[in-house]
């Protein structure tokens, strides 16, 4: 973000990382099984118009969203990017009333339930349009009778899949990947197993790039003396005289607010805690630590990038780094770096 | 949300609350007092674009946001709409390097620094501009030769306003007001004092509005048995059999994680509880109690509105309302009814 930049803080997304990643994953898997991509809720929050037709061009032909709205987005931006042969399916399924706009915009429904299922069969016979189709592997609520009208129905549902393999099923191993598999998390640069508890470990260690820097405008630097309150309602209480720097992204721009008092924070190469409450716009961090001649020269800090990775991030807040991604606001500059 | 709709949930945006919640609480105010509107953060997640507008139509004359950038969308916005002479601040500030775009369109800063004010100050004896500006009354870190530069500036930014009350101080009486009130989440419907711990209770239970309504598609709805595990990892486990509902909202549209287990949804007027975890497109509800003639003949189910309300939401969820409102997410549908 440069200086005049008229956002307080900025999303730096690394499209080149994210490709790399699904590459990665693609080589994972046996050469009879194909990579897709899942660009669900907009990406992960990262942009599917964005996204997408980077993952086309490297060679994913198969995406998943999970509602209507976000296939017939995902359509016209790979069209546009001349990728309109792409097959995007919708987790979601195809609901009542969808039909006609499922065959127009050319999107396969994951099929979850026997009701659906038996709808399109009946939206087949009455219209005489096929809806091509995938199948869930899980459908757990058949009896026989269902399971016939299901075999019936599966037999004019093209390129229907068995099994698809998510982020964690693909590094399980090939024996569990079968027709398709469709990487998720993975692609934005999160170990599935990066939980709370397992943070950045094991063989997978190193083997994804993170897709996703932020950095923050450095608001206000001021002095405070023992005991001051610092922060929203004062909820940190200074125990020497130092430094506090107000930093512009809160809780309204994704930074959740879970993050008060807990989360660090990147000035100069050297970490410094935030304290007290995050609030809509700002957090309060500081850096009594750091010395003056290296602050002054700073007009941003990180608040999430490779020396304070999203696991960590996710751990402090309580949550898991989906949620972070998912819930990463509009209000910051986006930065795309291409592949 | 008509079962045709590509997404599987739907927010009800009523604008015509929120300029019902600015005129309740610009009677509030004392005839000299301005009332002012806080738009920042895209109007707290329920689209500045839409909300601003509507509030100069009914009589509001100036806006405040965070950053540069949302005061140049607002400008936009509002001049579309014939309202190009509102006052727009940024609570942010002016930034360096930012203050041609200031000028161009007409914005003004929120002072909250002595450096911030003396950069204004060397822009305007260099440049000839003068920005015009708001003072904030909480400068902290002033001495007296810095506070002689303060008001030196200050005799040539126009309409300096002392002192902004926000929704609290509105509501705490006309004492706090002075030249102008700046209501921020009390616009949104939430009051101040919605605390987790003090939920529309006290002498203003019922004086605003609520401005959001949130309704999920039904997805799925299957038969369980006692034993069953349920939802995400299966952190719930049926302790009878039972009915499970699949609706179409998790937290990649904004509805917090930490619901799991905790949250309630309405269902054809009766309550029924969120259990197992919070997915990124779903939630499991547990709708045993609810008679099968009843539910075969619904298609959605409000996760957010009258009867759970966002303080209670909140609550549920261990956090705030004003988090809730400002990370609804982009892919829910919007509807906006308007004033």
């Amino acid at each position: 973000m440069s200086a005049s930049s008229g956002a307080d803080s900025l999303l730096t997304i690394d499209i080149g990382a994210i490709v790399a990643n699904w590459r990665t994953l693609d080589t994972r898997s046996g050469t009879s099984t194909e990579t897709a991509g899942v660009v669900k809720a907009d990406a992960y929050g990262l942009d599917a118009t964005q996204v997408a037709p980077q993952l086309a061009a490297a060679g994913c032909q198969t995406f998943f969203v999970m509602s209507l709205a976000e296939a017939v987005a995902l359509r016209t931006s790979l069209g546009q990017a001349g990728h309109g042969t792409a097959r995007i399916l919708t987790l979601s399924g195809c609901h009542k009333g969808q039909e006609a706009d499922f065959i127009h915009h050319d999107i396969m429904p994951v099929i979850n339930s026997l009701q659906q299922a038996g709808r399109l069969d009946t939206f087949a016979r009455e219209s005489g349009s096929k809806i091509s189709a995938a199948l869930q592997d899980t459908l757990d609520d058949a009896n026989q009778v269902q399971l016939d009208q299901f075999q019936r129905i599966r037999t004019f549902f093209s390129q229907a899949t068995a099994s698809l393999a998510n982020s964690g099923g693909i590094l399980l191993g090939k024996a569990f990947h079968e027709d398709l598999t469709r990487p998720g998390i993975a692609l934005y640069g999160l170990h599935p197993a990066d939980t709370n508890d397992d943070i950045g470990v094991g063989p997978d260690a190193g083997l994804l790039k993170p897709a996703v820097t932020w950095q923050a405008r450095i608001l206000q630097l001021r002095q405070v003396s023992a005991g001051d309150k610092v922060g929203y309602n004062g909820t940190h209480q200074m125990t020497r005289d130092g430094q506090i720097m107000t930093l512009g992204v809160g809780y309204a721009d994704g930074y959740p607010r879970a993050l008060g008092n807990r989360a660090k924070v990147v000035v100069a190469g050297r970490e410094a805690p935030v304290v007290g409450r995050v609030s809509m716009d700002s957090i309060t961090v500081d850096v009594t630590d750091i010395p003056a001649q290296i602050l002054e020269h700073q007009t941003m800090a990180t608040v999430l990038g490779e020396t304070y990775p999203l696991a960590r991030m996710a751990a402090d807040a309580g949550t898991i780094g989906y949620e972070i991604l998912t819930q990463l606001g509009r209000r910051p500059e986006r930065r795309f770096l291409t592949a």
